[in-house]
């Protein structure tokens, strides 16, 4: 591990960022200022970053909620103190970390104390662009103007400054370029596998959607040792990729004719109630629904489709799919009463940073959890433009951008002080 | 325990029975025969059977799917066993049992087996006329002409027969008057606050609707140690009612005014996702929202409130209230994902009858659960028609209407052989 560099403490140093000044537009590398932590945050510098989804939204995106610019994207980082502020007695100067998104205050709040929650009160997650307890930002560029944060991370910067909320210490052996996958999306779907649904044994597991977020479920519930996985994705060349995650089965929802999967058919009889057969297909294939359905899209209708695919009883359908401003999904009431099934969201998959992230890392470091199949590609910070290009065209589930290979000469990289 | 009478096994017996003509008609005392049970049935003596707003609800109406005509309504009874149909083998005559709406074939399917599902596959539960194995009907009038059963129980007749799967054996020696309230509402209501929502001491539960599955939520709650029980209704006198039942607050919508349970506030800031303010006075009171919330009325719009009025995090809302035939729940994609919260719902509160019903009474014995406030009053079989007033009136929780009581002259109650 790099030896701290007392000189910079306390003090701005210059470093490079990819600066994304407008929506849409490539990203530029710049010089940048990045001012000391203040209270409860730590200055990191970052190894390296690896790109998602999330990173191509708010790119793009022009107004709010989340559109700020000047702006340092990438939240999927990993990093090393280089010095902490006032009050942090958790980290020190050269500890190994891995920003989060999701706050996790350690336990000063109900939630953070909680098993069964994730949503800190206390710092409760937002996507406003400074940082979270005093909303002003660290970075500045070189003629004094202010340039904003990113999700509380900012991890396409040589240096960021973040919340001790937003920073989970992780064992400092482990490669960065796998760790920096466990804050995001890929621990999220592993996570709602593991954590949010529980699943058993020998099980049988419905995945809505086969983005990084399902093929992420599709490695936790192999982790769990689910029987069946059941892959559902209107695009066919998603089935290759796929089997590789342990989806044993593919359903294509343009495939089904007759059966569609968003068919309801009503049957009424005078003997019965009218029976809800939206999702026949998963039902069929299952004899009555899978244990747990994960909706991993977004989408209103595929929500309904996957609670219609659970198993009536004990069936649970996990939403992990960001879905639009305002959408909304409907349910049938004598449904929600009458199949027993339960329905949930989890953001992160329902798991709390501090305490699960290094768990997943060791269940890596153990050969457990296989996180080396969601990495597609590697780049050089200066090419940070290719990895969105990348994304945007769909042919990457991830990329890592490394910013400081620490087996490199450390004089380059030694941060300047302003 | 009386004896049994072996002169009447295998052959009908004649007895009166309140028969349902006419939907909305007063029910009209006659004789009928039963006949003998058929292979996995068994016929029952009913000792005594209380009303619920479900007969009430079958007696009004005139269309599938529930309206068949003439019928033999009442499915919250308690009775002896009479005689058994073939291959019954886990009853005997002179047994006490409690005949439940909802099967439970004791471990021949999936359901049945596993701990988290009361649907039981083999047997699903329905609202047809007849027997569940074969369909047919065991009751016919003196000319012979068939009179339909009602949710597999029919327990305003002196006899009836029921299949094995609709039986759970309880404990003889517990009081019938009592013992007759654990197979439908009042069960279910004490079970989801006990089984499906797994209340916590000192947690704060939310009740939306305080008829008599609600004050028996409410009960249930109070049995598992909760804190704070608020209670949710538009009618003011149900107030003193509630108090009796642990409710600790009560709160009325239509008092709430600028703060209105019922107000859906979207804030929109730049800092902020939308913000889902529906359900803000039960989150103002709890400071963030109830543990648990249960529905009770069957009201979309209430389950929609109820979701709301749940924490985030670990909130769990309860659906218990049957909706109207195709009423819809409408639920913000975005509020399931970052909320966390769960949404589910229970038939008979998600209780398995057979494990959970001689529980209960045993509970009730040992006077934890308290069973004797839900019944406001007691009536002789030939008065059921005022009980079904006191009902439609709204001035009565539970009404026990006695058949026979066992501590009478047995002479004039011996069944006459056909
Ligand atoms: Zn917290
Ligand atoms: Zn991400
Ligand atoms: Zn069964
Ligand atoms: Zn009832």
């Amino acid at each position: 591990m790099e030896s701290p560099n007392p000189s910079t403490a306390g003090k701005p140093i210059r470093c490079k960022a990819a600066v994304c000044r407008k929506a849409g537009e490539p990203l530029a590398i710049e010089e940048i200022n990045v001012d000391p932590p203040r209270a409860r945050e730590a200055r990191i510098r970052v190894i390296c970053t690896s790109i998602c989804n999330t990173d191509v939204s708010f790119w793009r995106m022009t107004s709010s909620p989340g559109g700020f610019f000047p702006r340092i994207l990438g939240h999927e980082a990993v990093g090393v103190v280089e010095s902490v502020g006032e009050g942090v007695t958790e980290l020190k100067t050269g500890d190994t970390v891995v920003p989060v998104f999701l706050p996790d205050c350690g336990g000063e709040c109900a939630d953070c104390r909680s098993e069964n929650s994730n949503l800190c009160s206390k710092l409760p997650f937002k996507l406003s662009p400074g940082m979270p307890r005093d909303g002003t930002s660290r970075f500045a560029d070189l003629r004094g103007n202010v340039i904003h944060n990113f999700l509380s991370v900012s991890g396409f910067s040589e240096y960021t400054v973040v919340d001790v909320a937003h920073l989970t210490k992780v064992d400092s052996s482990a490669p960065p370029e796998r760790a920096c996958l466990l804050n995001c999306g890929i621990a999220a779907g592993v996570g709602a596998a593991w954590r949010k649904a529980n699943v058993q044994k020998g099980s049988t597991v419905a995945i809505f959607g086969l983005g990084s977020i399902g093929l992420a479920v599709a490695e936790g519930a192999r982790l769990c040792g689910a029987g069946r996985v059941i892959g559902i994705d209107a695009y066919p060349e998603k089935l290759e990729m796929a089997k590789k995650f342990g989806v044993t089965e593919f359903v294509n929802p343009v495939d089904c004719g007759d059966k569609s999967l968003s068919q309801v058919c009503h049957l009424k009889t005078p003997e019965n109630f009218e029976l809800e057969e939206s999702g026949r297909v998963i039902n069929e294939m299952t004899g009555g629904g899978a244990d747990s359905c994960f909706e991993c899209a977004g989408s209103p209708s595929l929500m309904e489709q996957a609670y219609a695919s659970c198993r009536k009883g004990w069936g649970k359908t996990i939403v992990l799919g960001v879905g639009g401003e305002g959408s909304e999904m409907k349910l049938k009431c004598m449904d929600v009463l009458q199949s027993g099934r339960t329905l949930t969201g989890a953001l992160f998959g329902g798991l709390k940073p501090k305490t699960h992230i290094p768990i997943l890392l060791q269940r890596y470091i153990h050969k457990e959890l296989e996180l080396d199949k969601f990495v597609t590609h590697e780049m050089e910070f200066e090419d940070i433009n290719k990895a969105f290009d990348l994304l945007v065209e769909g042919k990457c589930l991830r990329c890592v951008i490394w910013l400081y290979r620490p087996d490199q000469s450390a004089a380059c990289l030694m941060p300047r002080v302003v």
